[in-house]
């Protein structure tokens, strides 16, 4: 790999794009009016997720050169490195092999039968303990079968999970008792507190979720939760009846008492944020079963299958990751907006926001050198139609400029006899802000319409500027074709993926999280001298 | 008021400001060096509620500029203009009283009587109807208790009532059946049906809130909701047992069938995002009580009282504000970030990115004419400790640079035996990340670090920029001493204030929201031709 770059200031696809970016462009209304070619060209299917991309500010000229780009940039080599388990986290010298945690169970991929293997075993006992525990054979010390789990971890041992559970929610049909599933993450007394006191400890288990099993957030509540196990009745010696880890190092839950037959593991070459696929991602299994995690899977599978396949002209991942090189780089946006048409996706876009900025919040390149170039975008949104009667107001009239990502669901599933009339409305509204954000409403053309409904003309002339619109703000619209495991899967590891090509480019490392380094040293510091 | 400025940039202290910012400036690191004197200096307190502003990138003589500037563009008197009733919303020719709603119960402001009379009848039947369902004496259709209330509304009809909702929802107590209060905002068929699975018709009233009563998206929701009771058995003759209407639009839930005895006022100089004092806050007096709410609102005039009568230097909001306007326009940072350390206040920042952005989130002066400066940022965040574990490593090692806002609570009050290491844990973090975000950790202490750590030369020089933090991010801690409806509520009113004196000195229009018109027009077109 020594041949690959280190900035791509010095590749000549990104001179031509700074060049292309100096040159005057089309308002994106001018751009649409191209009409339905445009939005052919610029749209793409892969895994039951169509992208259209026909709202970015790109031009085909432009476009051509964000290709030669990812070329240039090795991308396709880097991709390839991956997945053969290279230890591309050269700082701290590790693979980085999410995509075996979803591989195909009957065929080993490219990183190996030891990978598989492990990977295999531990996907087996997570399933076989979700099923367990939805037979009612996991009991606690007084003989309860157990019906409550608290899943006890903080960013990657939290939001992945957290997030897909709600995502899937509708797979845990009310009717039937189930297994409920409850995340705490942060150390707040209230955070735990407020869950456990609606719990029977007869019938709760802890599920301790941590790499190293010595953060310091998730050993507090984990501690706290069984100091009230203890109170509640629990004999110290049948504690480990309502505790499961989930770690990287048992070595450390097994010092503070957590059963070998109770531990799951995944290892040093999964990050927290790419860890959902993991035995991580067993309260999200015991949330919507075994059937439904194995398909979440599959559907990341079928995404990872069309990035390593697919020509990057029409390779999702690679789309988006150039759009917003585009963005970030060369048009000065700061910032990337993500928003979900459908309530179920409530936490996806705090879990992209961790995935992208934890990933490729860096200024360093894999060299050690300072990038001279920009880097991972803020990542910040939330829920659609709500976000419209909140801070949409700044992205149409505000001093800044931010790309968006809708995303929407084709399909309505929910079982209210009026949900056709609820869908309408959601997907009206999503077609609607893109087309907006896009077009805009010159302040002439605002000026026309405040006489035409009756204005004086100073009026009109004082009004105009208040109620006028810039447009031409770029965003790619992400239709699923139904929210399932399936698609669900494949829509995070579209983002992975994104977030994988534009450090690749960058040529940052997007899978060390030193940042988080320093917070925890001065803590340190002062809980010494306080 | 026709002497006031149109735009800041023809202040002598905006160009001083800007000179200034051009001068070289102390690290952080060094500034802080000057120890408990500037801490002193840059702490000040109200109404329960202490601002630590010393990581400010501002020395003394910014600081006099920033006041200058104040002073300049008459914050004062366009505060009190407000107070007073005046049209300061001018492009929708209507005062904004929001301020009046939280007034003395026994003196009159300088608002008048009628408005006080209003406020304190809408304010009394809230109050009343609150204590009537506590009481268990308000029915459904087969004469069961009302157990279940459900808040049907969007943008400031939903986030100020759920925000504190969650904010003080240990004093709802669990123990005690009460009523539980339930919001409703999305009209994603998804959000309506996973609330209304879980309750029984027959003892559930849905509280519909709409400014206009017209928004689309709840009376989506409020026609699906009539349905359900409809078909869960309620007769149509008596479906206005189970509604009731929040509006400034009374004659347009009329029409709906909304009747009036259960319709609850606010007036159109209430703007939706500053309404939670209002009527709209019914559900929260449900949730918590009438004297709770009561004491909020007195929280809230007590902020309001330190504001207008405080010297800027020691105003809370004021310098607020001002760090606000240095970061933004004279630092050049688009975004400010807003970390709650408790997580009961897990709304709170999206509450204030809708406040701030909405208002804010102007390109043109009051005047109509366009605003050659930047103005409102973009408001985005979560709970603390959370986000050191995801979107942290880019504010300490991105290519941005990003002003923070801590919010943290001195007691706690949560019964859990362990609560007060929980604090600990906390409360050390918040410090923690504040000092390291300021002094940061140069190439070559890390460098130093490294080789006594072990490494060899050449590892050590290769790690130091992964593992070096530039640090000088500016932040703010505001300390609540508890966090109980008082302070909450100044809390509030200090983030609103905020709001105003940036929007006073941009002199923008903080209190209309025209950048929400286009995407309606462009829905209702498409609506036609679909």
């Amino acid at each position: 790999m020594t041949d690959l770059h280190t900035s791509p200031l010095n590749l000549p696809a990104w001179s031509q794009l700074a060049t292309l970016a100096k040159a005057p462009q089309q308002h994106l209304l001018e751009v649409l009016s191209e009409g339905s070619l445009r939005t052919q060209r610029m749209t793409h299917t892969a895994a039951g997720i169509t992208l259209d991309a026909s709202r970015q500010r790109v031009s085909p000229i432009i476009e051509t050169a964000l290709l030669d780009l990812a070329e240039q940039a090795s991308v396709g080599a880097q991709r390839d490195a991956m997945f053969r388990g290279d230890a591309i986290n050269l700082t701290e010298d590790r693979p980085v092999l999410h995509v075996a945690l979803r591989g195909d169970p009957m065929h080993t991929g490219p990183w190996g039968t030891d990978v598989q293997a492990d990977v295999q075993r531990e996907l087996a006992r997570v399933c076989d303990f979700a099923e367990a525990l939805a037979a009612g054979t996991v009991t606690g010390y007084a003989g309860d079968a157990i019906t409550d789990v608290v899943n006890i971890g903080i960013g990657g041992s939290d939001l992945g999970p957290r997030m897909a559970s709600d995502a899937l929610a509708h797979l845990a049909d009310p009717a039937v008792p189930g297994i409920r599933v409850h995340y705490v993450s942060n150390p707040d007394a209230w955070a735990l507190w407020s869950v456990l006191r609606g719990l029977d400890a007869r019938r709760t288990l802890l599920v301790v979720s941590s790499k190293t099993f010595t953060t310091q957030e998730t050993l507090t509540n984990a501690a706290s939760a069984q100091r009230w196990l203890t109170d509640s009745g629990c004999p110290t010696d049948q504690l480990g009846k309502h505790l499961v880890a989930i770690t990287a190092s048992p070595a450390q839950s097994a010092k503070l008492g957590y059963p070998a037959e109770r531990t799951f593991l995944f290892w040093d070459w999964v990050g927290g944020r790419y860890s959902v696929w993991s035995a991580l991602g067993l309260p999200l299994a015991i949330a919507i079963g075994p059937q439904n995690f194995r398909a979440f899977l599959a559907g990341a599978r079928e995404m990872d299958e069309h990035f390593c396949t697919a020509p990057l002209a029409q390779n999702l991942p690679v789309q988006m990751a150039l759009h917003g090189i585009w963005n970030r780089n060369f048009l000065q946006m700061p910032t990337q907006l993500i928003v979900p048409y459908a309530s179920r996706l409530v936490r996806f876009t705090p879990f992209v926001q961790q995935m992208d900025m934890e990933s490729n919040g860096k200024r360093t390149h894999i060299d050690g050198s300072a990038t001279g170039i920009d880097t991972g975008p803020i990542v910040w949104g939330g829920l659609g139609i709500d976000g419209q009667h909140a801070y949409f107001q700044l992205i149409h009239q505000g001093r800044h400029s931010v790309p968006v990502d809708f995303i929407g669901v084709q399909s309505e599933d929910t079982p209210l006899p009026l949900a056709a009339t609820h869908h309408g409305v959601v997907n009206l509204n999503l077609r609607a802000q893109a087309q907006a954000m896009a077009e805009g409403r010159s302040l002439e053309d605002t000026r026309q319409l405040l006489l035409k409904s009756g204005m004086s003309e100073a009026q009109a002339t004082a009004m105009a500027g208040h109620r006028s619109f810039e447009g031409n703000i770029p965003s790619s619209i992400l239709w699923l074709d139904r929210l399932d495991p399936q698609r669900l899967g494949a829509l995070v590891a579209l983002y992975e993926h994104k977030v994988f090509v534009q450090a690749a480019i960058w040529r940052i490392n997007a899978y060390d999280q030193w940042g988080v380094e320093l917070g925890k040293t001065i803590a340190k510091q002062m809980e010494k001298t306080s």
